[in-house]
């Protein structure tokens, strides 16, 4: 298969379902949902969802999986896109590009940027409940939510963002490089994987192999960001470039050096491809995903 | 039947259901739970949980109704201590004090307030998924995640307080002040009101009269909220009197000055009585707090 073309195809998938699902800019909130729409349409790659249906679709690649799981895909691009506008605001990490565009509240102030931030963890929810959902099982729905509730809230999205921010400027040791790599970008990437799986009703096996798959991925997904962020130009990267070094974030080149820490990048797609082993071709998509992320350029 | 007592009674209820469902602030994010923590228990009313608590006892008084809603109840209390954690905000109303106690990106710094506010209003979700709240039918659940994410979201609450932010300093007509009032507060007011009433399996009268109970309480709760803003002193309110004031924000009392204001607000409190007409004396705490609401003095 050809990732790039690939990619395009269920990138257009998604952002074809955001058109149905997305609230319009008009009526007495216009102005609050124009700045939740305009994070959401600036060009994401659409990494999590695209990993969501691919991972429902190695169990079950029948046409109507697309449906019942494409709610849960725009839901998980929802809480990453609030994600990006919390972590960019200047009492984070104060970042005023992203995605080669100005952030959040660059363009609509900080008030409207917090308030889109909230709007749109908040509509993730609101999808997974609502009834562009309802070609899932309940039993399938709650869990899903469960999943992305506990990998986006205090035990990892928004508990990694805390740590990385409190360990700014500090010399931290390499436990707590992983805790906040594992929660701040793992946790999202593994639950997308799982929230395809449960959509899919995948038995215990495929559950745990996907896990793994989830895990290993999501680490080199954070380690490749980390030496993008060292290596790219700001005109590469969308955003500016070496703003960890500029925040004195501890990173795994920081630690490592580049070279090792490319290595420790391939190594993370060799365990995510190892435990696929067990997977026929309908994984396919997986497997070059987990390769796409290590090549990626931004 | 004795509001204070009743009031004091459903608030140990669901202080001690907290501590069963709260996380506690140690391990790597201590700092963080520690911040969320700080606001869930600087002493709130618990005016939502109560409410929801009231309102599935209206319909279904028996024992097991209150295991059954609890985790509801503070999943309300969740989205409420967020929304005041981020409205407290420099970049919102920049508010130093809240139930007489610092707010609390006084006490942690910006970037853990807005992160405490993330993490407990996904907390909520994580809550009404979890094993806590599987006494309800897997359906039940899914229409109250439903209820309370639309109105806590950007059709309710995010929006009203974008609209709240947007409209301040400028000269807003009546209809906007309702449309503030109704979606920043009544939406969740209302909203735990619903939610009760689909874990007591409301049928749809029942449910009607609720909805208009809901809409009236929480319409009287923000007129009541913007005559204490005015008439209170800072001691007395517990956060910084005035400040609608200080903010130009526009009030009930700005536009009809305190005696037609007390009067609006009377008439409210006779709509939500009015819509409890054909409830017996199960709804009678409904009924107290409809009263208690327009006499509380913070």
């Amino acid at each position: 298969m050809e990732i790039k073309a690939y990619l395009n195809e269920q990138r257009q998938i998604v952002e074809d379902a955001f058109q149905t699902y997305m609230l319009e800019a008009k009526g007495e909130f216009a102005f609050h949902i124009e700045s939740m729409r305009y994070s959401l349409f600036v060009g994401g790659k659409r990494v999590r969802p695209i990993l969501c249906l691919a991972a429902a679709q190695a169990i079950s690649p029948d046409s109507t999986m697309k449906t019942k799981v494409l709610p849960v895909c725009c839901a998980l691009e929802c809480i990453h896109t609030y994600s990006l506008i919390h972590d960019d605001l200047p009492a984070m990490d104060d970042d005023n590009l992203r995605r080669g565009k100005p952030t959040n509240h660059v363009v609509y102030g900080e008030a409207a940027a917090i308030l889109a931030g909230d709007g749109l963890l908040t509509l993730a929810f609101d999808l997974l409940s609502s009834s562009y959902a309802d070609k899932l099982e309940p039993q399938q729905r709650l869990q899903i939510i469960s999943i992305i509730a506990k990998a986006a809230g205090s035990p990892g999205m928004v508990g990694g963002q805390a740590l990385d921010i409190a360990s700014e400027g500090k010399n931290i040791d390499f436990e707590t490089l992983k805790t906040i790599h594992r929660c701040k970008t793992g946790a999202l990437i593994t639950a997308a994987i799982l929230a395809g799986a449960v959509a899919a009703d995948a038995n215990d096996t495929q559950y745990q192999a996907l896990e793994q798959y989830g895990k290993a991925v999501g680490l080199a997904f954070q380690i490749v960001d980390d030496l993008l962020d060292v290596e790219s130009t700001t005109e590469e990267l969308g955003k500016e470039a070496g703003s960890d070094v500029k925040n004195n974030k501890a990173t795994y080149p920081s630690i490592f050096g580049v070279k090792q820490t490319k290595k420790m990048a391939n190594e993370a797609v060799e365990e995510a491809l190892f435990s696929l082993t067990h997977f026929d071709e309908k994984a396919d998509p997986l497997r070059e995903l987990a390769k796409y992320i290590v090549t990626r350029k931004k």
